[in-house]
């Protein structure tokens, strides 16, 4: 079967899922490109249906990936380039498009390794912020980035986009931020909060040990909650006329200080 | 005299400018919002009209940028909401918008400080992406930003926003690739060059002295002149599963390890 109308209730469906109440109703995940759909299928994150279009694939290796997911009992729909561009919102669509269930961990029973290294994102507003930290948490080596009360769908297309595919290579924890704090309290994590306002500049601070670190809101940074419960409060040094950096760079400086600790 | 209809001249002109073929024939910039006005005035960046709607300010120092303003020669507009409105590009307008010249400067004739300091951006295409650069260079006291063969409009509204009035702090030279890696030779500043093949960590490498940091285009990277052009190739540790960091992330964190390296 090839869908070629864009009256087919597949397309429509897709067109749909869009809008964020839509996929909370249907409880759906749509999942867009390549790189984004094999690390999802290397991380075993369960899909439902894959929609193709070869003529718009940009590789060779379509197919294997094609042949991979039905081997793991994915559906798949092959789609005409009018249908297909109708139901994606990729800038670039490379005629690979999943729907998969909306999978959410949260922080409660989650155990850490010793030295364990997380990222704490609270109230993060942009898609494209959320995503380019979950980018930077994998290419640190972070264990899991702990996720305070987002203002963002998780599952906003923008944030998978922009998180390169490893929204499916770390544990994403859902929590608030009382709870993400006793957590760390618990397992013995050091906590530190970053903020324009600290006296301490991050790379003062040790971070061998087991670490969490908070980066918050774009407008507000981080909550009282998480300024006054954090164990210490860091600021990046700040050389020119602007008085803090972007919340996805901020994170990553972050993340990279640790790793940098623990290499040297 | 208060603008109130919305075929007034002045704002069928300010919506034209939101295309960047009438932004380059008119050799004009906008500049959005508080922020970024205030910015440009303290850097004696020259503008030509400002434009505000009272209804939308946010705060109580607006009164006095347009005293500023006023008596540094802008010619001050009132605009009331809705047409106000259609001439903002903002996401959330405050009631200020500015028209300024495209003030464009190159490398030519551009002479560094002893131990100068540079970032070098290849061929960006997200207008975001350039923004948190010019930011973060910015934030780690860069002496000037060497733009080379940008694929983005540097006047796009997106890049001002995004660089949060930092576009107005540090000189953004123009140059290409082989102008740009001559001035760095003639001038005995360092050029390290960004990639994942590197061999060499980045924080492996003497930052101390003159150094010039290269990062390159989101799909492809560097171009093969800066690769084979620069002194030394240096890589971020990736301790996850993807291969390669945001670009303004990964400028931000080469940025800081000269600071790093300078204040220890």
């Amino acid at each position: 079967m090839r869908i070629t109308s864009l009256q087919n209730p597949h397309i429509k469906n897709c067109v749909k899922l869009q809008q964020r109440k839509e996929r909370d109703r249907q409880q759906k995940m749509v999942i867009e490109g390549y790189r984004a759909i094999l690390r999802a299928m290397q991380n075993r994150y369960p899909l439902h249906t894959l929609y193709y279009c070869p003529e718009l694939f940009y590789g060779q290796q379509e197919p294997d990936l094609l042949r991979d997911a039905e081997q793991a009992g994915v559906t798949l729909l092959e789609v005409s380039t009018e249908p297909f561009r109708k139901m994606t919102t990729a800038p670039r669509p490379d005629g690979l498009l999943a729907l998969a269930p909306q999978v959410r961990h949260t922080l409660a029973g989650y155990r850490p390794r010793p030295c364990g290294f997380f990222l704490v994102a609270e109230a993060i507003e942009k898609p494209s912020n959320l995503g380019a930290i979950i980018r930077s948490a994998d290419g640190a080596g972070a264990d899991a980035l702990i996720v305070c009360d987002p203002q963002v769908d998780i599952f906003n297309p923008d944030v998978l986009r922009a998180s390169v595919g490893t929204f499916f290579t770390l544990p994403l924890l859902a929590a608030g931020p009382k709870q993400a704090i006793q957590w760390c309290r618990a397992h013995g994590v050091l906590m530190l909060a970053a903020t324009p306002q600290a006296e301490t500049l991050y790379t003062n601070v040790e971070m061998r040990g087991p670490v969490a670190i908070a980066v918050g809101n774009e407008q507000q940074g981080l909550s009282q909650e998480w300024l006054c419960g954090a164990d210490i409060s860091v600021k990046l040094p700040m050389c020119g006329q602007i008085n803090s950096l972007n919340v996805a760079v901020a994170a990553a400086l972050l993340l990279y200080e640790v790793v940098r600790q623990r290499n040297s």
